[in-house]
């Protein structure tokens, strides 16, 4: 059974092939021995990537990659109308992130890279064995080819997981990447930027600010470890030596028991079915420089008050890479995010308030979201803008509430320096679990069943989720 | 528990609050009183409707209900590039398609309608409680108000089924409606038009042509009837003595079985991941008049080749609508279609050959479909255009093995009198397992639960599924 030999691989913890302390230190190697330098420059200075003089669109001159386009949204909810444009990446090829696994010592392990993006904080993180778009494996960019992709193309092993997920709703339009694990039997070299480490190994470095990179966040996050209605406490007594912290049996029972929930299935469909038949929404890529509200200058694209984000341009060379140089636009934020789960036990089962948030870029309109989630605006400076629901609690919350809380990256292949603060809290029992009409409480089970339907549950979300451990 | 009241609703047939033979001379004693009258006319002769003289666009000067424009697709999927334009129907707002149920006799009753649609092929058909657009119910046309609209607006009752489904891919964008069940306790006036029927007998009247209209067989297909993983034996003897047909038995099975399909639920997601992440699709409307190989004139739009379909203009007088009097565009098939199941025992258990098919309208790009699906062009010229996979099989089945053929309609509120052949066929032991990479062996249960997520199975088959009973 699959969803047992992942449960083992986190369980299983005296089985590691490779100590976690060798990975720690040959992370630090990684980072020693390899140069990064990633340059800011101006937009005429991007060999390859050219600005269309009419539309203002930035491409690179394959017509591969991804443009920096506009778009333009209209959203009427049956309240308020609301409108705005931003800049947004296009990307309509849908590319690998995937992870081989194998078992070692009747073990399932990941083979882990340690990747190294133009934007990372730390220069070196994590990422799955595969990472990579169309145009990179076809090698568009007529670098080296990439690693480990016959596997992939040719689906050589068993398919575990293989599902397309969304990515950045509010930066992305309608990106999505194939999330995929698959495991083989046989003999694999392990190149030198490689190592196989168990899906506990990953969650503990899930615990270290920036080291585990997005996109092996989302791949982990699809993974289910199965599906019980009753003889629960059986089940938590046979892994009850590695439960000894009470939030840990909570969620590993909200993963597995079905049926329990505070809201049915069907409930939770119509809840979003209801949603999605308000709003009227309206979104159309238009041409970038018709973006009301930003201003061009030669080496970055902002808005008037500052806010949200910046589109810059960057020379980059990196030793350990497909191309050793290249340039491209990327992404900074304006600032640091917050993304957070508030988390309760509801009938004995913990629940996770979730969010069915609305972005420019969602393919189906809403997609379920964290409690918290504000990653576009400055959330410290409060309430300038708006008033974000469960913030002010979540910020005011007491240390002993706090399950989580870590600093994780975006994916730095398009954001520069991008990291969000990532908590789950628990509440307490006086929690109200009255909430906004927008907001519902689901167990880990029912948000695994959302997540195996592709444009369910956002990248914000499931990123989050992956923290989560028994 | 739901499942049980719907599986009631088909299986006791004693319990019937009118009996079919009324319902039979209730839609005669319909069709006689109600006075239908649709002529053709030209597009410049319909009140409340104009044609953009730079774009060509048909749309209504409230700007709401639905326009005709243009649509463009290339397609890329590794093999060979396809681009095409057509006309297609923008229809973004989202309508009910409602039933009110409430139980007689221990039994679950659905308050169906005698509904005149201009496009239908006989002039009454039976419809859900509500069928309205949202233009429709806000009362756009000033006409009167939609009867039991309160009910599904203000949620007057215990929803029982609350899905957005897609509709035609090849001739709507994106067009969703609301599919909905809504259990009611208290009394209801039963209006002029309307009558309470049991699940069995919607059944029943399915096996007439063009009876049941479009909007109620999506809505009953939606319908789940439980989930056993065992003891299967034990429910089928419960209920056998409604199963002495064999393949009544086998649908039976099919629905409520979980676990022993041919495929595990993860390889049908890989299946469709693989499908569309090799498809590079580039979708956008046009104006009409751009469109190519498709001829204007004062009355009607039709393909050079008189392929697909024609884009009519009619004005409307029926005696029992919110508005007597109307006009409208509306689309007429080139030709009557052919939709078609093919059903085969597996381990046991019945499955359908499900086809993965790409439509312009789609919002993600495939979805699943019947096994063949013929319907924008005339299937018995045969190879004159293109190969259509099993359709031959189909053609020339053995009557021994045609399970349902019945003709059915389209909507009639946006199609000229649209009807398409609805074929099951159960295969003999000796057929191929073996399928085409977009075709997969799918058990009831297995199309149910994709079903509860919105656009994964189309229009059509959904409508095909409608007529299975057991």
């Amino acid at each position: 059974m699959i969803q047992l030999d992942f449960l083992q691989s986190i369980l299983k913890q005296e089985d590691n092939l490779n100590s976690t302390q060798a990975l720690v230190d040959w992370i630090e190697d990684r980072n020693r021995t390899v140069k990064v330098d990633v340059k800011k420059t101006t937009f005429d200075n991007l060999p390859g990537w050219s600005v269309d003089k009419q539309t203002g669109t930035i491409y690179h001159e394959s017509g591969k990659f991804f443009t920096i386009e506009g778009v333009q949204i209209g959203v009427n909810d049956d309240v308020r109308v609301k409108q705005w444009s931003q800049p947004i990446i296009n990307q309509p090829e849908i590319g690998y992130l995937g992870f081989l696994v194998k078992k070692f010592n009747g073990v399932l392990h990941f083979l882990i890279q340690a990747k190294i993006e133009p934007g990372n904080v730390n220069n070196v993180q994590l990422s799955p064995t595969i990472q990579a778009t169309r145009s990179n494996y076809k090698r568009v960019h007529k670098g080296k080819s990439t690693a480990y992709l016959e596997y992939f193309k040719d689906r050589k092993g068993t398919v575990l997981i293989d599902q397309l997920q969304s990515e950045q709703g509010a930066r992305f339009f309608r990106k999505r990447n194939r999330n995929i694990i698959l495991e083989v039997k046989e003999d694999i070299e392990v190149l030198e930027d490689f190592m196989w480490v168990t899906l506990r190994q990953i969650k503990d470095l899930l615990k270290v600010d920036n080291l585990v990179n997005m996109d092996t966040r989302t791949v982990i996050s699809g993974i289910s470890y199965g599906e019980f209605s009753s003889d629960v406490m059986n089940l938590v007594k046979v892994f009850s030596k590695n439960h000894e912290v009470d939030y840990d049996k909570d969620v590993f029972c909200s993963y597995v028991i079905n049926g329990v929930s505070l809201h049915s299935s069907a409930e939770v469909h119509s809840w979003l079915t209801e949603l999605k038949s308000n709003y009227e929404l309206n979104v159309k890529l238009i041409p970038l420089n018709q973006v009301k509200d930003w201003i061009f200058e030669k080496d970055r694209i902002y808005h008037k008050d500052h806010k949200y984000f910046e589109v810059l341009a960057v020379n980059v060379e990196i030793a350990n890479r497909e191309v050793a140089r290249w340039s491209q636009p990327i992404i900074k934020p304006s600032c640091e995010g917050i993304v957070a789960f508030i988390s309760k036990k509801i009938n004995g089962v913990l629940h996770f308030l979730v969010q069915a948030k609305l972005e420019v870029g969602n393919l189906d309109i809403v997609e379920l979201a964290p409690t918290v989630q504000c990653i576009t605006g400055d959330y410290r400076k409060g309430k300038n803008e708006y008033e974000v629901p469960f913030l002010d609690y979540i910020l005011n919350i007491k240390k002993d509430q706090i399950r989580y809380d870590v600093m994780l990256s975006e994916e730095g292949g398009r954001f520069y320096k991008n990291q969000n603060r990532n908590m789950i809290i628990e509440a307490n029992d006086n929690f109200d679990l009255q909430v906004p009409s927008n907001y519902k409480w689901l167990t880990l089970n029912q948000l695994m069943q959302f997540m195996a339907y592709n444009n369910n549950v956002n990248i914000e979300a499931r990123s989050l989720l992956s923290v989560l451990t028994f």
